[in-house]
Parts: C-alpha cells; structure tokens; sequence
C-alpha cells in the first residue's frame, strides 16, 4: 500500500475487518432473492400477499395490531410523529438532541410537518425519567430511541424505561419507539420486542442495521394509526408499486439473524474489554448493552488515523473506515458487531491489539 | 371455469394476455440482477458509482446537466413543485385536471408542500395553448404530463407545446415535465427526448412504465435544482441507504425496451383500430399516440364484464383485467402496449376480436 492510503481505502481492502456483517454489494440482494420463487406476484401499491403477510409477521413479533412497511424509517418516523401530533391538535414533540429525527434528515419533521421538538437530556446520556418529569406542556409525543446510536448506543434501566411510559400514559403524551436497533437491545434487557412494544404506543423498526438488509423499515401500532400512516406513505411518495426488494430481503436477513443478536451483545463485551485495555482508550458505554459502542481515542485524528492504516498493513485487521474528531485532542469512532466479528483470526486480532496499544503508549 | 371468475381472475389467468409486458413477479428483478456481478457496491445515501454512473446518463439522455433518482414520482414531483415555488415565492402550481399529482396523491403536495392548484383545460383534452394563455397571473410553475394518461394518453401537437414553452419563458413561469411515459411519445413526435426535455425546465421519468422496471423514477434539471431536490429527497425520507434495485432494474430494462418504443407505438395504432372496428367501440384518441390508449365501450360495465370472462375462457385472450364505469350506459379500460403483444397468436386474436363485435351487436 502507498503511504498515502486513507483510512476508508485501508478499511475497504482489509482482509479483517471488525466491523458489520461484510460488504454492502449486490450480492446481499443476490442471496436473499434465491430463496424466493420467481413466479411470487410483486406487491402493489402496498396491496398483495407479499407484503400484507409480512406486515403480519411484523406486527406479531412487536405485539401491534398492525404494521405497515416502509422504504425508510426518516419517512416513517415523520409521519408517527405527525399523527400523534394531529390527533393531540398539537405540534410539539420531545427527543434526545441527537436523535436521528434532529440530525439527519434535513429537518424534513419541520420543514414538511411543521411540529416543533423539544429537546431532553444531553449529549452525554439518554433521556431519563427526570427529564421526562420536567417536560413542559403541551407535548403531544415522546420518541425514544433505543440504544440512542449516536452516544455509543446507550440505553436507560429498564425500570426506567417503564417509569417513562407509565408517566407518558397517565400525562396523555404518546411513546414512539425509535427502534431502529430493536432486536439488538432484547439480550441486554432480557425482555422479547413484544414486551418493550407494550410500553409505546407505536413503534418503528429498522431491517438494515444489525439485520443486515437492504433498506425498508416498518411502523407498528393500533389499526387506526397505521390506516393513517399508510395515507401519508402515499403523500410522502413512499408507497411503492413494488417494495418487494426490500421486504424479501428484510424477510430472509431477519430470519438468519435474530437469533445471532445475544452473539453480536457478547462478542460487543468482549471487544469493548479489549479497546479498554489499550493505552488513552475508552468505549462508551465502558460495557456495551447492545452490539455497538463508541471507541473515544485520547489521540488526534491525524495523528491515529495513519496508525490504524499502518496495523491494518501489517495485521490485516481494520479497526475502523473512519475517525470523528471530537477536539484537537482526541477523536471517536462507531463499533457494530455482526457476522465478521466471529470470523477473525484471534492471533490476528491480538497482533492489531498489541500493535495499538504500543503505538498509543508511544503516542505515534 | 366457474361461472363467477372476475374478470381480474380471468385476465390473470389468461394464456394470452393483450396488455403490458408480462407477469409483475420476483422474476422481473431475477433477470435483471443476473446481468449485475453480486460485487458491486451499493449505493450509499445518494453516493456510488452505481447511482451517480447511472444519474449521469439519464442526464445526458434528457439533455439536461443533471439527473437524480428518486424512490418515485410522487416523490420527485412534489418536490420539483416545491422548488420552483420557493425560488418564485409564489405557491401556486397549474396542471390538468387528471395529472397524477392531482388524484393520485392524497393531496400530498398540498398537505406537505401547501401549493396550490390551478386547473388547466377539462376531462376530454390536453392542456392546449389557449388555456396557458389564459391562465392567472402568481403562478410558479406549469405541469404538463405527456402524453396525458387519464384520458386515454393524449398528447397536443408538438408545434403547441413549443409555443406553451415560449411563453412561459416569456411570462417567467417554469414548465415542468411529467415525463411517467415520455419515451413512449417519442415515436409520434418523431423526436428524441433531449429534444422535448428542451422545451422544460424540470423532468421527470418512471422506470416501471413501459420501461418495465421494478420502481423508481428521476427528477432532472440544472445543477442548482437537482442539488435542492437532494435535501428534500432526505426530508421526504426517500434517499435510501440503498436504491440499487431499482437503479439495476431501470438500467436493464431501459436498454432492453428503449429501442421497442416505436414497435410499441405501431401495435397500439394497429390493436385501436381493431376495437374501433368492433360494434359500440370507440378508442381515445381513435389513433393513439403512444404505446396507449383507453377502450370506451357503450355497454354497462356488469353486462360487459361476463361477455369479456367468457371470450377469454373460449380464446384464451385477455383483452383487460378491469373495466371502470363512465355511467350506467358504458365503461372503459385502458390498454398499454408491450411485449407481450407481439408474442399472440393472431387467430385467437381475431377470433377474441369476432366474438366481442357479436357479443356487442347482440347487446348481451
């Protein structure tokens, strides 16, 4: 490799890489359609079996009246928050500061449902119970996201968790769950999805994190609120004449992969033990109580990144694509674990450890 | 056969259906995603050489410097509306009666975007130049589908259309094209699309038309709109981490067919002038002026349904799988031409085409 390899191109050639399931290419697609007949019909339009059995599906295993599919959860999200606002006749609704909603969709919740959040808790820890209490009015629906993704995925106790929903029934505020990373949460809490779903009144799920598809997500809760989403599905162009794709894909990665989701938790433990143990290294949370966590390096991103694409020369391993700065100081990057995880060569993997370690203690 | 097959029963089963391409099934995406190799990256977000490749060539087919791909249509226009709205800071929009935007959409551009509609011309034609001319003053942007699908996929003149461009760009109004079949005017025009995409400002194209694809649509224009359109793509949740199903599907198809659009068109004449042979039969137009058109038949809809159940189990044509009621004298359907009309075998369809004249002319 040239001196001048960046991280993302180390990464992407790495023989190990820690992170995900594996390459996002066609091939997913490719594997996931061979278990499927040709001559199955298309859904259309939202209509037909392919896509009415497996909302079904999706609705038992959250314990909801009904689901609806959804090409993205930005899409899905917008519209449960604009039903329970329209319902409430308010426009405020509470998140965490860095929730997906707040962040990454451009403002499409303001800009095209004009509903207005109020933010809980920091960028520190999830929202918690006292900050639930201390809303203010007029509030017309709390989304939680759990694990919150962008701090390393951390999750509040789950006695917490039911303080919060009881508080929010007996206020009238509705809980959306920002479930995104739903069935990655179930071993740390102990708890199956139908018994988190009972406290929310409705719920988003996601098929392309730690179940690795291809996109799509779904939206569960009573009939009347999913009839209402499917309407705004359509406003917001997202009723597809075919969203077959992304169902027969979501179908065949979640049926290979949930039940790997206590391996993904335990395998997150053990590598977080062993980030922790490297020289100026943190992960947040210290142990992780889903398959992600945050690597908090006490070491400039300039400085670590041609580290890491020097191990990742020597060991084969690649820790990370990319770097986030956080200061001039040090920097952090996001661990998922899937199906790679268990296919490193340990030698390999403890070569890269030691190698980080030094390098960190040398501090270059 | 059962007495009591629906004439949707009938048509599915049919050996020999009249209209479309063949079966929308699993297949469909099978073949295509055979032509791909399974290590092809994804897209990401908008990103990759998969959609930016594939973005880059519908721009240069359009004759337009840039082209964007969209989950859908409803999507992609909505958002076309909005843009030149907010560039005009006006909110209002014109458009036929029937566009797509107008009756298929739940309203979707006024509950997202609260533009408003000003209708152009009636049921029975196309936006004309006259009603251009007449149209209010504050409006943004003008819409014209070509060819006009709801009443049979009329098309003005193309002397008309270029002087509706003209004057909007006399008047500082935006012309935008719902182009859902506009390789399918081609033929009749005689024109290629960089040539009709000259005359508008914005255009948009769907790949499940008579492309045949799975999904998917693109929205093209100067680099400053298509650059908007990128954010509100995100805010209506439809840029997907993933969208290569639908790219590979538009990709393969497009050059399967694109070069059949002509063959299509001289079929659609050809099958018009049939039923306009036929007893109580009247196409529109009379000769069409793409691959489609609509079958006006002066016969309620409950008698005409069994008569056409019946010739299918006799002939194993299907000449249609719905009829809408116009009123309790007559109804209509709508025909398309694709592949599969190539492949009937032409006694059975003249014998089809000899019972229905009878069934009509007995009135019963």
């Amino acid at each position: 490799m040239k001196e001048s390899t960046t991280l993302s191109e180390a990464y992407k050639h790495a023989k190990y890489p820690i992170v995900g399931h594996g390459k996002r290419n066609v091939q997913v697609l490719k594997e996931a359609l061979e278990q499927y007949d040709g001559d199955l019909d298309s859904d259309m339009y939202g209509s037909g079996s392919i896509i009415d059995e497996f909302q079904e599906r999706m609705a038992e295993l959250l314990g909801k009246p009904t689901a609806v599919f959804f090409p993205s959860g930005t899409m899905a999200q917008q519209i449960a928050l604009r039903i329970w606002c329209d319902e409430a006749g308010l426009r405020k609704v509470a998140y965490h500061p860095l929730s997906h909603v707040e962040i990454h969709e451009k403002d499409g919740m303001k800009e095209l449902h004009h509903l207005e959040p109020v933010l809980l808790a920091d960028e520190t820890r999830p929202v918690l119970l006292a900050d639930v209490l201390g809303m203010e009015e007029g509030i017309a629906c709390l989304l939680l996201e759990l694990p919150q993704r962008e701090i390393g995925g951390q999750l509040p106790e789950y006695a917490e968790l039911e303080a919060i929903s009881a508080h929010c029934r007996d206020k009238g505020v509705k809980l959306h769950l920002d479930g995104a990373r739903l069935f990655e949460i179930l071993p740390y809490y102990d708890k199956t999805a139908e018994e988190i779903c009972r406290l929310f009144d409705s719920v988003y799920i996601s098929f392309y994190k730690g179940l690795g598809g291809i996109a799509g997500a779904v939206l569960a809760g009573d009939r009347e609120f999913t009839e209402q989403s499917k309407i705004w599905k359509r406003r917001h162009g997202g009723d597809l004449i075919s969203l077959y794709p992304y169902i027969l894909s979501a179908d065949y990665y979640m049926k290979l992969r949930l039940p790997r989701m206590e391996q993904y938790y335990r395998e997150a433990k053990e590598l977080a033990s062993q980030y922790n143990q490297s020289h100026a290294i943190v992960t947040i949370p210290q142990v992780p109580v889903s398959n992600m966590f945050h690597v908090h390096v006490e070491m400039p991103k300039e400085k670590l990144e041609p580290i890491l694409v020097a191990i990742c020369e020597q060991t084969d391993i690649g820790f990370t694509s990319w770097l986030r700065e956080i200061d001039e100081k040090s920097c952090v990057f996001e661990v998922n674990i899937g199906d790679r995880y268990a296919l490193l060569p340990q030698d390999k993997l403890r070569e890269a450890f030691l190698l980080l370690d030094e390098r960190l203690r040398n501090g270059a």
